[in-house]
């Protein structure tokens, strides 16, 4: 049944009808608009608190700005459930984020009023930059440019080089910082310290007064003249905080602090910055979770708590009669700290994914040697180089797709100089519901072709702990990559006595006949679920979990090319350049001819579902790999009594 | 014949020799050193300008820490040529670069002084920081840390992360800004125009005088303690110029701007400085080129000018009797300006290189459309994406190892949404002297695997102009890679007639039997001349340049899968999963069987010399290609003989 939006909402079906609203009606709508993200996401999940934080910056930027001909960049877009509501969305909101609905972040494809696809942290200021430069290049004086971008994600490098340029830039771009003290955990870091300076000085309260009683006296409303707008901005400059200036020395006029949830100060604001040119930041105060108490107390926790009954607020889980396999991030999080307990020079970093990580449950227990850095991933790869200098056995704990923005640093500072940092690659493979920008696709491929690189993948909860225990062992001298999926592993009873694994040494799972399946970290399962079905037809593939897709087991892939005339490759990643052209490589080398079918994730968009839907889209789940067996087999079939008749 | 240091020069073998010169005599010492690198570079090549500007900086630092103990990173790298000689590889400075010879570049494995191997910007403080809380971990009370870093380098978001940890991070480490207003080209943005704020302003000079005055209070020599130390910083807080906190607002300790080339006040500054605890950062201001009038007057030309009469400044460049080919650079440099003259969509980026990549042509005639932005590749694709959405064709200019800073936004930013960005990868390939830091070996196995882009190279000028016009057509609406190879193409007479040329398609460049190349770019030319010789031996290989890596041209490779028993690929990339592979995965699908040999950059890190003898050493240039074609066909002989036999 499809959820009721308010009478006010019911109205709204893009920003023109919104703006039919009176101003004073405004905050009634932004209470409909929280009300019906609640109502929505608590039956259907999502991201939740977010959204909720910004109702009125959301409510007053499409009010104020004539989107979409002004051009609105959302920051990591995990806070845009407004404005994909207000922008003629509402009525597929329900299908947001399942598979061939709605994308749970802005996305170009989808709407017009989306202007730039996100999903990583901190692209907003370069991206709104680029098409103010381009507004300003096609003569298009009307054209306004905002980026909206959290405290969080300026922390990353990419955010101040967009403040740099656009400082020096003449454009009219304005830039609003949500600082609301956390991305998805607290914010760390000098910067949020400083936000936090300014939020709290005596001087808040009385430029909040000033501010408002300078904006007053202007002609609201009314075009106002270049020279007037410039002795606006001198006039509120002098209001500001004189610790403002970070902003300021990079050349962008500060406003602010004010507070995100005054729907009429908002607009107010906006309405007369929009008459101020030059690059400018609008510093705003919200609450993540706003409105809904239990989010705003545990924000973490309410980042993207899946479905919960919204009056209780418990949040709903599946029940199992057995025991379930942990998840991979777990067995991380807790294997760490029972290595970090007998071996001293262990350190654990997380550039702000301490609970989707979980090192969080190391830096409980061992704050001096676990660190959440914030959102810099390349400052959290050469850190960890820099600790690597000097003897310290670094668990560096990234993300597949978020370790691309820190592919040089592991290149120039980690493998170049073979110094063995051990990177932990969360969320590889196909994540789910977050999508294209989230999907941990390409890590084989961009960290195979680098000289020094050991790159491996479990397959079970038992050998994450195996690889982990080896990658810290005293003698294992090389950059060492532990790719691993988000969720469930496969293993009950995980807490497995650790043991070291020869770097570059896979695992015969199954003696076959006329076909083998070479699997990489947790597919395997996959494969050998197929192979279960299979037995039962009385085909009979041999298995092999490689373990590493460099370097290579060249003894098992030598007697997989001499006894199995047809080889399948499976992985959880592209199938250009990945595992399964390394076995090509290696066939090439020594001159095998079999057949090879490479299963993986094909060269296009994949785009956003559940890991089950989309790696069966993808054809390596137990199926897709059951069907490829059987249409090799029948080829085979036919050849071969192509050749009897021959 | 060896160059002849200066006498007090030649008693320093070690940062120990050099603390035994007392200190009213190191201006001496200075002036030595500096000699000494206009001596050797002068006649050997190498960076120039950087190194002189920091010869006082660098003394100073040996001076006062007790270096290798103490911990010094040098950001770049090219400035540490001091660095170099002071620490005991003075009698191998004349390698420098050279092939065999000492790196261009700090580096681990040369020298226990070289705590962090460097060559691209910005890495320093984030390296430094992590040897910081290793040592605090350790308990290591007396291990200082310093990081070097110029105000070019300060504006890579790298080092905004690592100041942004640097200033919670409770260590004593050091920043050194070297604010030299420059890196190979004159620095921009907002932070420098900041930091000119800083130095111009009227408070400079009065603080000079105050802090020597503070400063020469202090019981200098003697340990003071921390209470002590922390009233000294306080003290000289007060002074510090208050336009200084865009550091401060960072939670550095922000001390300058001085002067870098007086050595006494650097050396009793970082002497005061040893005893501050906390993190903190001292800025300097150095002339890059200090004390080679020509390299002061021209910083550009001179940061490595190659060979020169040190007496006359004369750049010795070799004579031709014959018209040369133009540089690849120069090619793409002037071709885009024929193509903007035509195109009004046409923008040219470039992170900082704008003399490198000869972007420079384009912003002198049309600075409205060309763009340097600093170093700041993340900043400058996502810059060029949004440019994109608002319908610009923008060639994005970013040397190949450069490009792996912005990884994460050509496959977030621009290849998922499709934007029609143009990477125009400069430096790809073997680059020679810089090494393995400088190397573009990844880039086509890292874009490879990422859908929507298209990988191309050309095999000479004219095909780079092609590609560049079919890159910029209205119909080509997917982000096209470009790689070229740093330096000379072949053809004399470049300015060919542009025309399109079918996206996918590559060309047959001559029939053979038995045996074929298809060579990807630039090494198309080794193969062909590899091919002349063979002619001459009655082997007729066929030749094909595929021109692109993606999306392959699968008529050509099957045709030349039918056609040849055995095949090479040849590219200036890796052999792990690159084009070689690429072609590999295309016979996998089709199920060919032939013989395929793939020559390329091998799987490890290659080191420096010049491009013609690293291809050598990997074996690609044309005698690898003529070799292997031989042992193929040897190898073909003896098969053949065989089966006969058999």
């Amino acid at each position: 049944m499809a959820i009721t939006p308010g009478p006010l909402l019911q109205t709204v079906n893009s920003p023109d009808d919104l703006k039919k609203i009176p101003e004073e009606k405004l905050h009634e709508f932004c209470e409909e608009l929280r009300q019906y993200i609640i109502d929505v996401v608590s039956v259907h999940g999502g991201h939740f608190a977010a959204s909720l934080g910004v109702v009125e910056l959301t409510t007053a930027l499409h009010y104020v700005y004539n989107t979409p001909g002004d051009l609105l960049v959302w920051d990591v877009g995990h806070q845009a459930y407004g404005h994909k509501i207000i922008t003629g969305r509402r009525d597929r909101f329900e299908t947001n984020r399942k598979y061939g609905g709605l994308s749970g972040f802005p996305k170009i494809a989808e709407s017009e009023y989306d202007t730039f696809g996100v999903g990583h942290s901190s692209t907003s200021i370069s991206a709104a930059l680029g098409m103010a430069i381009a507004a300003k290049y096609k003569g298009e004086k009307d054209r306004k440019v905002v980026a909206v971008i959290g405290d969080g994600s300026m922390t990353a490098g990419m955010a101040f080089e967009g403040m740099n340029h656009a400082g020096v830039s003449n454009t009219d771009m304005l830039i609003i910082l949500n600082d609301n003290g956390i991305g998805i955990d607290p914010n760390v870091g000098a910067l949020k310290e400083y936000l936090t300076d300014i939020t709290v000085s005596p001087k808040y309260n009385k430029f909040k007064d000033d501010v408002w009683n300078a904006l007053n006296k202007l002609p609201v409303g009314k075009r106002i003249s270049r020279g007037i707008a410039h002795k606006l901005a001198d006039g509120l400059k002098g209001m500001i905080n004189s610790n403002a200036n970070f902003f300021e020395s990079l050349k962008l006029r500060y406003f602010g602090p004010i507070d995100g949830h005054n729907i009429t100060k908002l607009v107010d604001t906006l309405k007369d910055l929009k008459q101020i040119p030059g690059p400018k930041i609008l510093h705003i105060i919200t609450t993540k979770g706003k409105g809904y108490a239990l989010a705003e107390k545990d924000q973490t926790k309410w980042h993207a708590p899946g479905l919960f009954d919204k009056v209780t607020g418990e949040i709903l889980k599946k029940t199992f009669d057995t025991p379930q396999p942990p998840k991979y991030q777990d067995v991380f999080g807790k294997t760490i700290i029972e290595l970090a307990e007998k071996n001293d020079k262990i350190f654990g970093i997380t550039p702000a994914m301490p609970s989707g990580s979980s090192l969080k449950y190391m830096m409980e227990v061992m704050p001096d040697r676990a660190l959440d850095v914030g959102i810099c991933e390349q400052h959290a790869v050469t850190l960890s180089a820099g600790m690597a200098t000097q003897g310290l056995k670094v668990f560096c704990n990234i993300y597949s797709s978020f370790m691309q923005r820190a592919y040089d640093q592991a290149v120039h500072d980690v493998a170049i100089q073979q110094l063995p940092v051990i990177f932990c690659l969360d969320r590889a493979g196909l994540v789910g519901d977050d999508g294209p920008t989230h999907h941990g696709c390409y890590d084989i491929a961009y960290f195979r072709c680098i000289p020094n690189m050991i790159v491996s993948a479990p397959m079970n909860e038992s050998e994450l702990r195996n690889l982990m225990y080896t990658a810290q062992l005293e003698k294992t001298k090389w950059p060492f990559v532990i790719r691993y999926p988000r969720g469930e592993g496969v293993l009950p009873e995980w807490r497995t006595p650790m043991e070291e694994i020869t770097i570059g040494k896979g695992r015969r799972l199954k003696e076959g006949k006329d076909i083998a399946i070479l699997s990489f970290g947790h597919p395997g399962n996959f494969a050998a679920a197929a192979i279960r079905t299979l037995h039962q037809d009385g085909i009979l593939p041999g298995h092999y979990d490689m373990r590493f897709a460099k370097p290579l087991d060249e003894e098992l892939l030598h007697e997989a090319c001499r006894q199995y005339p047809r080889l399948i490759t499976v992985e959880d990643g592209t199938v250009l350049g990945g595992f399964g052209a390394a076995v090509l490589e290696f066939m090439a080398k020594h001159g095998y001819k079999n057949e090879v079918k490479i299963l993986g994730i094909p060269d296009r968009i994949v785009e956003h579902g559940t890991p089950k839907e989309l790696q069966r889209e993808c054809g390596f789940d137990a199926e897709g790999i059951l069907q490829t067996v059987r249409e090799l087999m029948n080829e085979k079939l036919v050849v071969t009594e192509g050749s009897i008749s021959a």
